[in-house]
């Protein structure tokens, strides 16, 4: 990877234009015999691998499992381990709100308070619609907090996301919260001076909240953690000179988007619907981000067929994707989710590069074991954008 | 490699174990067409690497020859780069000295002075009994210098290894060895403010030991080099939260072991001794270090038949290894030493690992040119524990 000054220095705007295809959590490992891979039929993948050229990604560095955020940021170029995206930002990002660059937020549970102390920390685990009337009435009640404004979403069950927006607010600030029950609530705690007004703030915004739930007993007080402010990330406009767009169902990649500066662009929930704003969008746009997040939910299920099923579908699709004649095309994943391990794993990613300009190698079938042995080898996932942008003739020499 | 801050942050306890097995200078050249491993029968491990992944391992970086330390370090998870191993803290190890934190030590030669230069910096290559004779009677003259306990040990022919044992000793001392006869004796000279004192001290030593070989010519002083103070490298149970043993015959590497924290096991001197270790120690430990040393000794005397005699001797063993059924198994080298180069050698190690949870590859016998097409690919040796620790379920996501 090379440092950021040097690839904002060498990066040019051109006409050419780059589909970069995620399919969320797509390596496996073999179950029977097959990873989710090597038991679903892709034709189309396998002859654009024919055609281009396949290597696997480590998304941070060899066994370390990601979660999405920094494989995201991976993906699109940025130095994960450099940029850092907090739980709250990460969780605000997922549920759909749209953060700017003011907010901290944080992760909340509903919870019970009796005799002094936290004796549930899931307040029971109420239901997702009590969830949210009480957000609903939390955020008629607390409109703002020391000229902060107050923004809540419900998540599910017994959680939410709380942001606080105004100027000079900063997240570096301890968790809220007893991490057992039977113990005393715990006030936010700033770990650096500049973040004690916010830990105040946020302090408050606890009290208030449990006068407010007074009656609303098991959900009679709140803990919020992971605080996190949004992270300042350069724009891929600004590094790349791209003007890239995203095309994403799910709100958290939606949000990993924006936060890179992607125009995030509306699409429907299925695949179908993603290819058709491609389209309609393909010539206003220079950097296509399309997310495909059923491969990562079946892999956490531990469903291997209901996984394979999801990239026979995306490769039946796969044609009229690439009718759209994109200049650079990449096939890959952010992370591997085995269906085996019912979690994101560490394993190398599946990587497929086509343009006119690769070295093709003898990959025949999209797999992990093919890509094990293609033309691209094995490198970090951050170094993709690089190349990315290098078979779209978007990177000029280094150096004279 | 991702810094240690972040993995001490994602490691986590539990009952699964670790076996790395080290044969020690394993890879080769070819001598007559094949390697030492591709002379070598031995088909359990070949059988292992059918069931797991190889690949090969770059102890420091491509190109680079490491000594035993930081080729060890490497494999312990530790940037061989930042953390330095002197010279004199490894010759300490090598003879079997215990160090502690306090202790800085130096090689030593016994060296001829003759009308005030030095004459002969080997003392004529006088028997290591009569070395180790001097070695005693400085040890008894000079128990301790400045309030520094003096702990001396002879090696072989005209080398010993001093150490000086109190608090506030530090090692940045330049060489008291002049490097060619017929030159006057240079006195150790501090490099840094810290380390005067202690320059002082071993200046008394060798004044001290001048004295009282008087009458031992043409072993009538010392010439001292490699000062190094012992290194202060987190423990493996901090950084990896694991709690390891080993079992290796040779004092460089229990002394390299016990560096890093582990548990070094009382053994026997043969590998079935070895053997018995493992399996009677196997509950109590969660991550062995299991240390093969002829394969480099032979490699190091150019004996390419001796060295195929211990990998086949070694393949005859492996059963009985893999009898304690560990959860995790590797098999690899520190470094390469060639029989051809008769030295340690820059050629990247094979690198074999056993888990359910790989993605197999074509490897079917358990070689160097094998592991090159392996689906792990060459990987930077400081990343074998971050793999161990993941396939051994150890490591928790990397950020949300």
């Amino acid at each position: 990877m090379v440092p950021e000054s040097v690839l904002r220095s060498i990066t040019v705007r051109t006409e050419s234009r780059i589909l970069l295809l995620v399919l969320d959590g797509l390596g496996g490992l073999p179950v029977g015999g097959r990873t989710e891979l090597e038991a679903a039929a892709h034709p189309n993948l396998d002859r654009l691998a024919c055609e281009g050229a396949c290597g696997l990604t480590h998304p941070i560095s060899p066994g370390i499992t990601p979660g999405s955020g920094p494989s995201h940021l991976a993906l699109f170029g940025y130095d994960p381990l450099k940029h850092e995206i907090g739980r709250g930002v990460l969780e605000a990002l997922g549920v759909g709100l749209e953060m700017t660059p003011q907010d901290v937020a944080a992760r909340g549970n509903f919870a019970t308070l009796k005799n002094g102390v936290i004796s549930d920390r899931r307040a029971g685990r109420i239901s997702t619609e009590r969830n949210r009337e009480l957000c609903e009435r939390l955020q008629r009640e607390i409109p703002s907090i020391g000229g902060a404004t107050v923004i809540i979403k419900h998540g599910k069950e017994h959680r939410f996301t709380v942001m606080l927006r105004r100027e000079n607010l900063y997240g570096n600030i301890a968790d809220a919260d007893p991490q057992k029950n039977g113990e005393r609530p715990v006030p936010p705690r700033a770990l650096d001076a500049a973040s004690e007004e916010t830990a105040a703030l946020f302090g408050q915004f606890i009290q208030r909240a449990t006068e407010v739930l007074a009656d609303c007993a098991p959900a009679n007080t709140v803990l919020l953690r992971g605080f996190a402010k949004y992270p300042t990330i350069p724009t891929m406009e600004d590094l790349f000179k791209l003007h890239p767009a995203a095309i994403a169902a799910y709100p958290m990649y939606r949000g990993l988007a924006r936060l890179v500066g992607m125009e995030v662009l509306a699409t429907g929930e299925t695949l179908e619907d993603q290819v058709v704003t491609l389209r309609e969008h393909f010539e206003a746009h220079d950097f296509f981000y399309f997310h495909v997040k059923k491969t990562d939910s079946y892999g956490e299920d531990g469903n291997f067929d209901a996984k394979v099923e999801v990239i026979e579908h995306f490769d039946r699709v796969l044609p009229s994707i690439l009718a759209v004649e994109p200049d650079v095309v990449v096939v890959t994943g952010d992370h591997s989710t085995p269906a085996l391990l019912k979690s994101h794993s560490w394993h190398p990613n599946p990587f497929l590069l086509w343009s006119p300009y690769v070295r093709r190698d003898d990959v025949r079938r999209f797999t992990e074991a093919e890509c094990a042995r293609g033309a691209l080898g094995q490198f970090a996932a951050v170094d993709a954008m690089p190349l990315m942008l290098a078979h779209a003739l978007k990177l000029e020499k280094f150096g004279a």
